[in-house]
């Protein structure tokens, strides 16, 4: 990997947008300029389809472009050679787009349920179920303080950019999260559990205006606040855990057959 | 990272096995010595706890050999520094086994699917399914030519070492897995389609004596042999597709769902 910074910025590209690109690579590079970087085809897409407003400059290879297949306002064109030094993954696939990182609105959540993450660690996990929230159709994606920045450039990889078709609201603890839920019209609050709880595909209310948690990868979930029921995804091997990506999986799939109406969503 | 190779061998490993323990970060070497690479404290202990007998040697510090907690034969201790020069992690936990690829044996399989991979090149969905295979009790996991080795080191961390506790099976083609399948007893054959076939939480003979196939990420899977059917997972947020671990996630828990029987999986 190049590492980037090091070199002087490509000839298209102004030294602000240079060293923007690479500041965007930290955590205090994204809060400093409420900004973020979205690497690769498909993310650039998926931010261009739903937020094109926000973005405030696209970076690309002929080739990437090319890919890309989308029109772009004036896009900064730089030679392979000078994308590699503006690149995070090594196989590049030549276009990154700088974007506004956009701001939860203040209405109300929408929908039978909100996904929630606590202090989720990967980044790949976190891109991961936001990409699969978007395939169910859900919209809200809450989080705890301790998680990874979903705005990092791993975790928009990931998401394949899924994160600018969501909204992504972020809290200091749980206790606070399930009080915003609560307020929003959404009391009902499970937490996934390895160990014990109502089983998951019986449970009738899980998606009866309520809050799936699912904890971090190590730690699993902090404490629960009161009233939160545990809720477990069987598992007839007794492996010791689910992935947190595949256990949100399970949960959004178990909504989606539970609605029914199979038919409407293939034409 | 460190690279591999460049230094010469810890004291407490002979040249020997020094040699093993880079060579099998490639594909050839793992192809010649029958033998792979499993690295981390969750992955070897799955190793031990499973296919204890397959182990060749396992290099540790002692604070990877700590944080293993299980009897291990003849340790070879080496420094955190030492340890650097054979981890193809940065943030080893170490602890790195050196273990036989066991052969698939000759029974035929049993249960009432068979998980199947098409040309699946991404090593931590590979190992991903793998953990989430056994979760559910799975046993049988076959694969075709073009995949990603499952016994890349990479694989084995991502799956944690399940792969010791399940059987893996290669095959050149499609249709050739396809007529395994069908001389063991296995004649549905569905493969995970992202925009056609039957509905996967309707299908009544899904995981009926059946194979299921997922394909890979970029390409789906290959032609489909004769008389295969497509199954398609409904996404209400008619989004491109699914990851592979997902789908494959999805399927696996609407077999757990169907079985039922869940209060006897929590005693």
């Amino acid at each position: 990997m190049a590492v980037p910074g090091r070199n002087s910025p490509p000839a298209a590209l102004s030294r602000r947008e240079y060293s923007l690109l690479n500041a965007l690579l930290t955590r205090g590079g994204r809060k400093r300029s409420g900004r973020c970087r979205c690497e690769g085809v498909r993310a650039v897409r998926e931010l261009l389809a739903h937020c094109g407003g926000l973005v405030d400059f696209v970076v690309a290879t002929e080739r990437g472009l090319k890919a890309l297949d989308r029109p772009v306002n004036s896009p900064r064109i730089i030679s392979e050679k000078e994308f590699e030094s503006c690149a995070a993954t090594v196989n590049s696939q030549g276009v990154i787009a700088v974007a506004r990182i956009p701001e939860p609105p203040d209405t109300a959540p929408a929908g039978d349920y909100i996904l929630a993450l606590d202090r989720l660690g990967d980044p790949g996990n976190f891109g991961t179920i936001a990409r699969t929230l978007l395939a169910v159709g859900g919209r809200e994606l809450w989080y705890t303080k301790g998680s990874i920045d979903p705005w990092c450039d791993k975790a928009i990889r990931s998401g394949m950019g899924s994160q600018f078709a969501l909204i992504l609201r972020r809290f200091d603890t749980l206790g606070e999260l399930r009080d915003t839920a609560l307020r929003s019209g959404f009391p009902n609050f499970f937490i996934a559990d390895p160990h014990q709880g109502e089983i998951c595909f019986e449970c009738p209310d899980l998606f009866a205006k309520s809050v799936l948690v699912i904890g971090g990868e190590a730690n699993g979930a902090t404490a629960p606040p009161p009233a939160a029921r545990q809720v477990i995804i069987p598992m007839p091997g007794n492996y010791e855990s689910l992935n947190a990506a595949q256990a949100a999986t399970v949960l959004l799939f178990e909504a989606v057959r539970r609605r029914g109406r199979f038919k409407e969503q293939l034409s």
